[in-house]
């Protein structure tokens, strides 16, 4: 698998870099960036992958989530995908919401998104092949985290995956996706109108079905204007219906931006770090 | 003075805010943001001024530079000022280095530029009168720090005003613009071909003539593409020559980006709290 490197900088002690790939499940050229703290100069190092929500590329959370100040003091690597693939041959929409930048971590089987829109087998298979291969990390000490879209993300891999990523959090995630406008929309355009195909993408479904063997920590922003297209009652009752471990905490005053995100990142990675370093 | 709230959201237990004012030195609306620390809701606290460089608006380092995370700890507010006036009615060109974006933190005598471009009067009366009738911050505890243009500005409105800034530091600052393509272009188009005039706006002469009246904290990444340009060996020799406290710190494999100044931002934090604190 090829691999060519598109920036890279010294960053909290470690190497902050972007990287581009021909990607085979998405049939486009990808964009990602890795963050490798110092420690992984000499050893390799449990990871944690930031999924990212809608318009967002690798980019927003590398610059605006302040986690590599945190991922360098606990050892651990950062690995932030794009949310879809990308280029001229790839379908799209004028909607912020839907096509490229809105990936929603599914396998699209509905035209025109299905030769490229694959972005779970993306995401857990290639993109996860291609990093552990090229890179200095353990393979058994992998953790998700997300926002928003990428927060569904984070929780329905995890979920789906548990002995994959071993650790999971996520900051204002979609949590309800299948009875949403950020949801059913996506759903009826990737995976067409039968919904029976759409429960396997539904963090409240799948957590009231299977659970996750851990601590699940979730965060909301209290004053999030889209608190009602996130559905995160759903995911508590979800929880509390499962006796999952974990918590779903609600911040007074938070919006939905990277200002929430990097005001709980250090708490984040300090979940995972725990769990991930005892693997 | 009035003032208009563009936006306000929790961060790191304190609020962050981007506010709109009509500027009477600038001639035009200006755009601030600030952060103040949960410290503030019972306390007025110490303030840092952070001073962006070329290109950048109140948003990049507010984004990118980190530097909330340690604000909260250390009981800091934080104003990020814009690098210069803008609008349609305000002069421009069409290179990314003169014009709009890229203020210098002088105050210009030449046309175009002499009606709006006054940002050294800008940041150092009528932003500061603003922001210390506004909110709770302690007038007498003010420090000021930056970024390449935003180094060059705070270094010299410190050497010059140190009654006013308390503390300095700098990342990657531009040292000595009156030899460098940063710098000679802009002074002459701003201040005219005369270069006795420009001395005032130069780090490396000021500090050689006046130096600063406590440490002067600077950082610089070994693999900046711009090193040519900083010329921070100039302010080096300066510092030597004057016997100034303070040291100029260079960062192997750290480049000129937000990567870079989030690296060593808790260490600015540090340093500026420390001095406040005790004010």
């Amino acid at each position: 698998m090829s691999l060519d490197t598109v920036n890279q900088t010294a960053c909290f002690g470690g190497t902050q870099g972007v990287y581009r790939h021909p990607s085979t499940v998405c049939r486009c050229e990808m964009t990602f960036a890795v963050f490798l703290p110092a420690q992984a100069r000499k050893v390799p190092v449990p990871v944690l992958w930031y999924l990212s929500g809608l318009t967002c590329t690798h980019e927003n959370a590398m610059t605006k989530a302040g986690a590599q100040a945190w991922a360098a003091r606990e050892g651990l690597a950062l690995v932030f995908p794009d949310t879809s693939p990308r280029g001229e041959d790839v379908a799209d929409h004028e909607d912020y919401d839907l096509g490229q930048g809105a990936g929603f971590y599914i396998d699209a089987n509905q035209a025109p998104w299905q030769p490229h829109f694959q972005m779970r087998r993306y995401i857990r298979d290639e993109l996860s092949a291609l990093v552990l291969g090229q890179f200095p990390l353990r393979a058994e000490a992998m953790g998700i985290t997300g926002h928003s879209m990428g927060g569904h993300g984070a929780l329905t891999l995890a979920i789906e995956n548990p002995a994959t990523y071993r650790s999971v959090s996520a900051f204002a995630p979609i949590c309800h996706p299948t009875a949403s406008d950020w949801g059913r929309k996506q759903f009826t355009a990737y995976l067409g109108a039968d919904e029976t195909a759409w429960q396997a993408f539904d963090a409240s479904v799948l957590m009231r079905a299977h659970g996750y063997d851990g601590p699940v920590l979730v965060d909301q922003g209290g004053a999030d204007n889209f608190a009602n297209l996130l559905m995160t009652e759903s995911l508590s009752k979800a929880m509390d219906a499962r006796g999952q471990a974990g918590q779903v905490r609600l911040h007074e005053g938070y919006d939905h931006s990277y200002f929430f995100v990097a005001s709980f990142m250090a708490e984040h990675i300090a979940h995972h770090s725990k769990i991930l370093h005892a693997v």
